[in-house]
């Protein structure tokens, strides 16, 4: 197949890798790898998840001779106590990223930093919240439908408002279950109360706690932090970028911008798009300033401005070993400590730029929404003047880089469908085409491929196993996050990569004009696609639980996965994990994460470390639940 | 001294123990002393807090070998994030505790269970807030203010109302770190948020939010708690009861409330106390019935219904051990899921209330407030119905009982202090009295005693010998929680225990009329001792800093003391420890919470395990403030 030869194979990633890794140890820079070795044999009562250290009379361990803790928790109260606290920590995460969002929204103003770009967005907002619009100022309309998302945050009393937008069946069963989640904060609050010392000890409860707490995330702070995120930045749209470390420019300052909240990012783009700052740079003897995206921000500028990106988690040191990166910028979550220390052994600035991502090492520039614009200005400016302070010999950038077609939210894909969709016969707006296609079994289903990368199995490897087998099997996936990203890196966002398609998938493909790979952003944005899901079920006439589309995360690594596999399992979506739930010391535990939910919301979690066999076990549940729809 | 041959020894409490035990082993039930010996040796870099379990890349430990995790995050990083997530545990259950209560009183009715008690102090609370009062219904004014207070946990702007009672130099101070908290569920879920994978893993910064988070348990959440206790079930007043498992009663049907919320347990007190019940127990053999408080739900119990103590948290299985106990009822917070298959042993219910604590084993009654006086009558007679199981040969209740005066809030210490005024010359309702013997040296200071008991110390010991050895060198205390209690068993919150003191404290005992340790009440009452140092300073005129009086938790075991530790560092009052927080491990982290906090606070921790160590150093640093005061 002569049109495969190019995209870029996992060992030519890995090859890579180990290129840089040379220049690490020529700098003598410490990485991940070297931390992964010395951390090696990890705690098995730690990823067993029957170690508690929730008060001061322990730490306490489940072993042979010892069934409980000292205040008589059992493994199955320690495993569920910690579980709750990675799921409530994720939710915490995640949500208070949406808040930061809804504050900016708040202090949006016609001569700010801040704007308002997709009013319609807004307005729909306003009127499915109540908010009046008629004749009013539209900054006036979007402050108060920014209180009125920060008071989900804190409301007294009531539950999420966006819950409204799930299925009947969903919304009665939440009610049902007593998992409809109440003000997001108090979510996060309770769970930590229910986790402290001497409160609950019921695995069940501890389970379902972590589906309500997930879905404060979900149908709460991700699904605000992406709307609002919509309305500031406006909604995504495809474009076309590139990814892997190969974007970064030897001749160019190289900015990386890294973390989740795209608030100041986007502000880093647009100054480094301005005139004076190019100019600025050439005047330093460089062709320009190149900005490039690590893990979820990359995903955030990368959708609407087509940014393009460097790489995912477990490059975020790659990327300063390549010697080439003026500055790295970050906001919040999943950024290395470890850049610190490793900025250092190069001429790289790190820049922290929030209160709640504060790391050793770095230059701190607190980010303020008044001053955001003059601030990412003088950030820029930082980077530009450090271009002179490169080392060449340092310096080894890698080619791998590979087309990409980003941005797919659930508006652009409803546009796509709507492209097909004959007007005269069928309404449009609908995913109708989709399902169809579903039905007919020229897609078999679809796969949502989200979450991290963790060094307990090959970095994208998984990822990439995973997709191709899918995308074999004519199973259209729809991805987010480092997941995306991987996807991007392997070629798997390019519409070429409907050549690795079985006949049904690429022929979608191609009447549809889509890659067999859609990214729908950053990891907030899998609230998109519990929209996607939930207007699919509806489209249908079906349950959420019976249709043929299951998510997978083969890598994940952060407690927010933990919040995102609940909420997506609340919300009826199977949900394939390659690392296992550090709870495996519980037999109650573990029969409760995969079967036991699966009795309460109709969905569970299917755990299998070995890519193939979980890309199997995939294709087997989406060919029973076709089987169960007889279709 | 012929008079001390009354007060309970350490010794003789050890030896009941011992005594219980023995029925232990007959019945063959385990205990916490039997699970401390199968956890030994416990886990050192969980003591050390060098344990991180923040992702599933994870479980990474610092080693000789290793000095990051695998993100890179060191032994500051990972010490500090696990201490703050201790402390944002802590200040989420005390704040729940305190929401609960809020939204009881938001559900008060004249026809309801539950009703206005201190309509003085609601009014008065009113006032503060700014809630309407004139001309209406006292329900009414309740139910706003309790709105109020519930918006506490979620607003999305500014700082807690309470911080304005602070004064005007810690005000500004707080406004000036930055540590002046938001809403109160914000700051625990931006304390998670932080502490998440890939975020803040400078110790400096992680302190700062420990103590911003324990605000808002101390200066929010505990506060509301037990100004809504006092309105819905009266201020405590002055009340004469008896402490120590001799309380139990061999020929009445013995119920103990357990837990920290006494919205439930009140109801207990007072169905218990219905002609109707007693008439019940009398017609099943029994003399009548017996509530018996254990943990802080005894503490809120016994000041508002003199109900009498069995014990503090590591009696809580030597309770059930005396065969005598028909139901064991609790709420939330301390309870030992041990209690589960203990009460199996033996013919005891144990009965749990909350779905914050759902424990196996356990009957469950979910605590309505619409039906709460229902569901304690039905509970009381389910504990009435047991009376007739029980097994003669498994009954042992101690003898030991103490006499013991409790029911000190500030409102009391105020009118005991009126008392002692020659209203002729000195203004009535102020602290003045107490100052003036602390400058004349009568007083040498006082010492607020607090927390828990932790098996990491000998039970009581060091609470026991720290407040002797205070009243010796004529310290007063004040105690709340497990100390208080550690007090009432030995008999230091009775009157004669002035026959303990120093000349100074004895004389002002016998004038003042008050024992030389006064019973503030329940873990969440530390709000109270913050308000009386707050208006000692005040009246006094000098900071909070300068004042002889400083704070000991000598046996701490939970989260909410690590909540409540930062919360009164901050307030500026320096912090005695005899157990170590889990921080050992990383040099900065000990530096930062002994003299780091000093240097922005003023207070800090002094941390020694020897209990006559550190009471030595609680005299130093009680005379070292009054040096630099010139008295």
């Amino acid at each position: 197949m002569e049109q495969l030869k190019d995209f870029t194979t996992i060992e030519q990633m890995e090859a890579d890798t180990a290129k840089l890794k040379e220049m690490a140890c020529a700098a003598c820079a410490e990485t991940w790898e070297d931390r992964k070795v010395n951390q090696t044999p990890q705690c098995k009562f730690g990823e067993e998840g029957i170690c508690c250290k929730i008060c001061s009379m322990g730490p306490c361990r489940i072993t042979p001779k010892a069934s409980r803790g000292i205040c008589g928790a059992d493994a199955h109260a320690i495993a569920g106590r910690n579980y709750l606290r990675m799921a409530a920590a994720g939710s915490a995460a995640h949500s208070d990223h949406g808040r930061e969002i809804a504050h900016v929204l708040h202090k949006t103003s016609p001569d700010g930093s801040y704007h308002i770009r997709d009013e319609g967005k807004l307005l729909r907002l306003a009127a499915e919240w109540g908010v009046a619009t008629e004749g009013r100022d539209i900054y006036d309309v979007a402050h108060e439908v920014a209180e009125v998302g920060l008071m989900e945050y804190g409301k007294p009393f009531g539950t999420l408002r966006f819950l409204s937008r799930a299925t009947d069946e969903r919304k009665q069963l939440w009610e049902e279950l007593e998992i409809a989640p109440r003000a997001i904060d108090r979510e996060v609050a309770t769970s930590m109360h229910m986790t402290h010392m001497g409160n609950t000890a019921d695995a069940d409860a501890l389970v379902r706690q972590s589906l309500r707490v997930g879905m404060a995330d979900g149908w709460g702070g991700s699904m605000m932090g992406t709307e609002f995120t919509d309305i500031l930045f406006g909604t995504p749209t495809v474009r076309a970028t590139e990814s892997n470390l190969g974007v970064l420019e030897k001749e160019m300052v190289n900015i990386i911008v890294h973390g989740h909240d795209p608030a100041f990012s986007e502000m880093v783009v647009v100054a480094a798009e301005t005139k004076e700052m190019i100019d600025y740079a050439r005047s330093k003897g460089a062709k320009g300033i190149n900005i490039a995206g690590l893990c979820c921000t990359a995903n955030e500028v990368t959708m609407r401005h087509g940014v393009r990106m460097a790489g995912n988690f477990l490059q975020q040191e790659n990327a300063l070993l390549t010697g080439a990166v003026e500055m790295i910028c970050v906001d919040v979550q999943c950024i290395f400590p470890a850049l610190g220390p490793l900025a250092e052994c190069f001429h790289t600035k790190f820049v922290t730029t929030s209160p709640v991502a504060r790391i050793p090492g770095s230059i701190y520039v607190k980010f303020e929404t008044e001053t955001a614009m003059a601030q990412a200005t003088e950030i820029v400016r930082m980077a530009i003047d450090n271009y002179e302070n490169r080392d060449q010999s340092k310096i080894f950038i890698p080619e791998s880089k590979q087309g990409a077609v980003v941005g797919y939210p659930c508006e652009q894909i409803i546009k796509e469908l709507d492209g097909v969709t004959n007007s005269h016969v069928d309404e449009r707006g609908s995913y109708m085409p989709a399902i169809d296609a579903i039905k007919s079994g020229v897609l078999r289903g679809a796969v949502a491929m989200v979450g991290c990368n963790n060094p307990k199995v090959r970095p994208d490897y998984s990822h990439i196993e995973i997709m191709k087998e899918l995308l074999r099997n004519d199973i259209l996936i729809v991805a987010t996050g480092c997941s995306a990203q991987a996807a991007a890196k392997a070629g798997l966002l390019s519409k070429e990569a409907k050549f690795l398609c079985g006949a049904g998938l690429r022929r979608v493909c191609e009447l549809v004009g889509i890659p067999p790979v859609l990214h729908m952003g950053a990891c907030v944005d899998i609230s998109r696609m519990m929209l996607l899901v939930t207007d699919i079920a509806k489209d249908w006439g079906v349950k959420v639980t019976d249709l043929p589309i299951v998510g997978c995360a083969p890598e994940w690594m952060s407690e927010k996965a933990v919040a995102i596999a609940n909420y997506v399992v609340a919300t009826g979506i199977d949900t394939y994990l390659g690392i296992e739930p550090q709870v495996k010391g519980s037999s109650q535990m573990m029969e409760l994460i995969t079967e036991g939910t699966r009795k309460l919301t109709g969905a569970g979690y299917v755990i299998n470390k070995d890519p193939h066999e979980l890309v199997t076990a995939i294709i087997a549940g989406v060919e029973a639940k076709r089987a169960a729809l007889g279709i």
